[in-house]
């Protein structure tokens, strides 16, 4: 069975999430994968043993993606151009099959990866712009972003990150490297552009993160505080996560 | 009691329409006007007589608006500044308040209208970015812009434009001035943006003006088919609608 990896782009703002959901063994909400497994399904004329299309990274309600991965593997072989214009003919129009390509049977989306590159869109209008609601986060307040750009480098290396993971983290441990981690600020946008890339992250820490860059920004930690959440290894003292809507799984890195 | 004039801008991919629906005089559906109803209400402290906003035009459901224009009386008066804050701060982040000034008791927001200007946005690509997906209409065959552009003229002027009213067109004349139609074509986003100005329009003239267009740039019609299309007040005969996702309301004069 030849196997295939997927780039795909979607916009977040109406699924579940990338991962199907069951409940009693009935998938129950809108997901990305939900609709690529039926679509790939579609296409290789619904097999007996359904295919499982398998993903890099699940994002979470409301995120989006530029460059997610996935891989499966169809029962018969269908040239590469064939796959993508197929699955972009199946697929509702906020999910993008960007890029198909043929690969070996040891590639496996998530367990492959190398680094991944996250985006996340922070408007700082005193009231956000209604069509960009559901593809920034919002800070209305005071921002020094001179105090965000003094504080990045403090993220970059290899640290433990515990206090930068929600609770529902389930990995075997918090210790990630962090190799860039900038902002961009578009004055006439109103909007600060956040990138991290890393080997991998933690469960919601760049919400974390830029939650934490954000109170640094406006003053209420002090510019090098995140030396101190990193040593302190306490969730509870990054209080602050971003919401969903402004993060953007950008592009993920394979050896 | 005094009134207010207030300009709008919305995304209104999660609303079915501007107007108030009520089965049985309950509200069924989110809609623009009910959340503004609401938030007025709120800020007037809940009237025992409900205030009403009145709105300048009906927008179909997942059609978007830059400068929607309602007008309401308050019960008590509330600086121009206040109304605008007090608002965005009650209303969902998907309507935004852009401007309030206080207007005399004989402004109306629908009866007063002088002319208005509407935008249409089409994306050319072959799959559109699914972030386009709500915000664009979608044309993936072939378009010549130079038959778009040399049609767009026969549009101008006074005529009876029944052959682009859809069947809920409700207005006792077909009878419109249209004063600007033009097209700007944006190589570097895959896009064509119309721009089309006048006194008034019928139901669904715009959606139905472009699918004419689209269909004179793609061949499927004569340049000049519009001014058999005037002339002929057919329905029948303009046969495509473009889809709600592209339009916007993007200004409303008054006299």
């Amino acid at each position: 069975m030849p196997r295939y990896k997927a780039t795909v782009s979607y916009d977040g703002s109406d699924f579940f999430g990338f991962q199907v959901q069951t409940k009693h063994g009935v998938e129950c909400q809108r997901t990305v994968q939900g609709e690529l497994n039926k679509a790939v399904n579609q296409m290789a004329k619904n097999p007996i043993e359904p295919i499982k299309v398998v993903g890099a990274s699940r994002t979470d309600t409301g995120v989006h993606a530029f460059g997610q991965v996935v891989h499966f593997d169809l029962p018969f072989n269908i040239h590469e151009i064939g796959v993508r214009k197929g699955l972009n003919t199946l697929l509702p129009r906020d999910i993008l099959i960007q890029h198909v390509e043929k690969v070996s049977d040891n590639f496996h989306a998530r367990f492959n990866t190398h680094a991944k590159r996250y985006i996340y869109r922070v408007s700082t209008q005193d009231y956000t712009d209604p069509f960009k609601r559901k593809y920034t986060g919002h800070f209305q307040w005071q921002l020094d972003t001179k105090r965000i750009q003094l504080a990045l480098p403090d993220l970059i290396g290899e640290h433990d990150f515990a206090s930068f993971a929600a609770s529902g983290n389930q990995t075997a441990t918090t210790i990630r490297t962090i190799t860039r981690a900038d902002v961009e600020i578009k004055e006439s946008d109103q909007e600060l552009v956040f990138t991290f890339e890393g080997n991998a992250f933690l469960y919601n820490q760049i919400r974390i993160m830029v939650g934490v860059l954000l109170e640094i920004g406006n003053g209420r930690r002090d510019i090098h505080d995140i030396v101190r959440l990193i040593a302190v290894k306490d969730r509870e003292q990054a209080r602050f996560t971003a919401p969903a809507s402004g993060l953007y799984l950008d592009e993920i890195y394979y050896d």
